[in-house]
């Protein structure tokens, strides 16, 4: 896969060229300026709203599918976004772990089944995370429809857990993810680049990203 | 609701009546002779095959339905149960667990967008238990497709645990059920009993109950 | 072993019986009163502070150590078991759980090596447990000398689950003990009884109980 | 504290500069040479052993204490290290995890209690790693003096979760340490570090330095 890197110096974008290690960076996008050495397939955007013009109009110049992680972005931008859908597939989500959309699609599919047992949630972070319950947290409450207790332990440098637990009289259902590090979202950025490859035009979930089985790389 | 109870005397009939409790018995059937005070909506046997043909010859006779979780019936067996679906509607598994077949709806259905992260299973048992893996870890493999790694431990007094890990390089997700107690199975049948009531004749499976949201008690 | 039961017919006395199903039952109290066989080595009392006079009378008239378990008592109850203490031997607490006094012995000792790391308490129990946080999680919070944020999650019937959480920047450590049925405690008599069975006058903490290495059967 | 490094330029002397970041790095040795401008009241060595003998001089030659931390190191190298240790105070260990140290501890401790409950180990590592069971879980088995079954998941990037479970008919004991990221070991020689500054002459486990409760950077 030929791809192109908007950010590629920051945090994220070196997480990114880590994932994407065995395929070829041949467009980066950044504060310094640009570099261009071939056409990209697909161009990856965790940056920020500010960039996001350049970057629609480098996947329109290269008819380059489009991955973009930005979290600042607003509905005027999603609007530009779902235009450029009519031409080239592009993947938008303000969370890219692979876990946790799962975890939300089972809980929205599953917690109905489950409205007679009690439900609570407990999410542990590092000590440095100020807000309460983590958005996560939210996120689950709100797919199961339930304003159920939510825990939150802020302890040592934990990266997430989050787990929602269901129980009636005789057993116990648990739902746990537990995120290792940060590369979780350059991984997810990394699925979605492989769908973009493969994919008709159009303005795409991540989750709908992941309910395509997963394509081997050597399949690219 | 009224409901009649094949093998009332039984430790399991005793787990049923518990979990029947509010609701109004008036139909046994045991070794010792059948009682019968009033028509019931539903019949539940969990007793042994050989109870089988009365049982369905009473719901024939009380145009009753059936929840059936005999461990030992064959295929001759579900010919019979089928077409007695085709009059009243039929509930019939081999296990009754609400949260053992959630577990195994969730697998079955979000495996496959897992297949590029490890997987491995865990299942713990009392010590008394002979066999390794569990049925139900076993089972838990079958939906997934696939041949993974499987840890039984054997402990003290523990009803019975099992988890299924799937990790890669940056998040792990976990399934788990816990089983609390020998009531699991007497709740699941009593929520199937209540599907019975308003279902239209069939042969259902019990993931086909769990799939319709739960009814409310008062609303039977 | 024989030993006598105080308060034999109620549901903790049944309990006892179960545990001690291999040793012989030569002597019962109960409310419709008294039997006696033969000598017991030992008395259980798991009752009420009245039936402890007389548990006392009977101790001192067989020479017969004593298990007592009652949670009501007070310092004056206390008082007349140390006396008891300088004939027999007398094993008193409010907690006869192994496990329990296990991780609090586990807290006591260690949370002072771990006072630099961040440390939060969860306990789940069934939703008809009233009060929050459970008598053992405050405990649990005594005994490490630390004020931590305490969770408590009441969930269907759940007999009872206490996790001390410690981690810094870089690690975690989890000390978790779980219930799986009310034999816990009766199990725990029968340990602090076969201890008495061997034992010099004296009044004991279950603790202490605990910190000999458990005796096998076969040796009393 | 005025610290010396030995081997700063390696990956674990970056992790052991940012644990000991509010300190003053005041000595350094590596494969391009040494440097020196103050006197460091401790050094640090995780290198290899090739760098020991340097390492010693040095400590002499300051009258600083040591923490060493290689992992190759054989029975002649400790014999220089508890000679050093008659001069200045010396921490050698294999293992600077303290979490780890106490969850051996802990077991070695109450292992002897549990003797009659079922005991089971499982340990989770990143699908990397080649060995199994664990070096950890092997010295986890050794301190309870018991060969107990032992489960190891080798599952995506997991940096390596280690549990010890004890269960009998009525409850079950967990004991867990999860490593969060490879900051652990120089987090442990912070602490190591800290002992050292105050200590007396003498040859030290990290076991030890544990058993001392912990200092506040602003003693030293």
């Amino acid at each position: 896969m030929r791809y192109g890197l908007v950010g590629a110096s920051g945090r994220m974008g070196q997480e990114i060229q880590k994932a994407f290690a065995e395929h070829t960076l041949c467009l980066t996008v950044d504060i310094n300026g640009e570099t261009c050495d071939d056409t990209p397939q697909v161009i990856v955007d965790f940056s920020n709203r500010m960039a996001l013009p350049r970057t629609i109009e480098l996947c329109r110049l290269h008819r380059a599918g489009l991955v973009v992680g930005t979290t600042a972005i607003v509905q005027e931008d999603i609007e530009l976004l779902r235009k450029l859908g009519e031409e080239v597939p592009v993947v938008q989500s303000f969370n890219f772990s692979v876990g946790v959309n799962i975890l939300k699609m089972v809980l929205r599919q599953f917690a109905p089944y489950l409205e007679d047992w009690d439900l609570e949630i407990c999410e542990t972070h590092h000590n440095k995370k100020k807000d309460a319950p983590s958005g996560t947290a939210i996120l689950m409450r709100e797919v199961t429809g339930r304003n159920c207790p939510t825990h939150s332990l802020r302890m040592g440098g934990v990266p997430g857990d989050h787990s929602a637990f269901f129980a009636n009289e005789g057993e116990v259902l648990e739902f746990t993810h537990r995120a290792l590090s940060r590369s979780v979202f350059a991984l997810g950025a990394y699925r979605a680049a492989q769908f973009v490859v493969n994919a008709e035009p159009g303005f795409y979930s991540f989750e709908e990203v992941i309910a395509c089985a997963p394509r081997k790389s050597s399949s690219l």
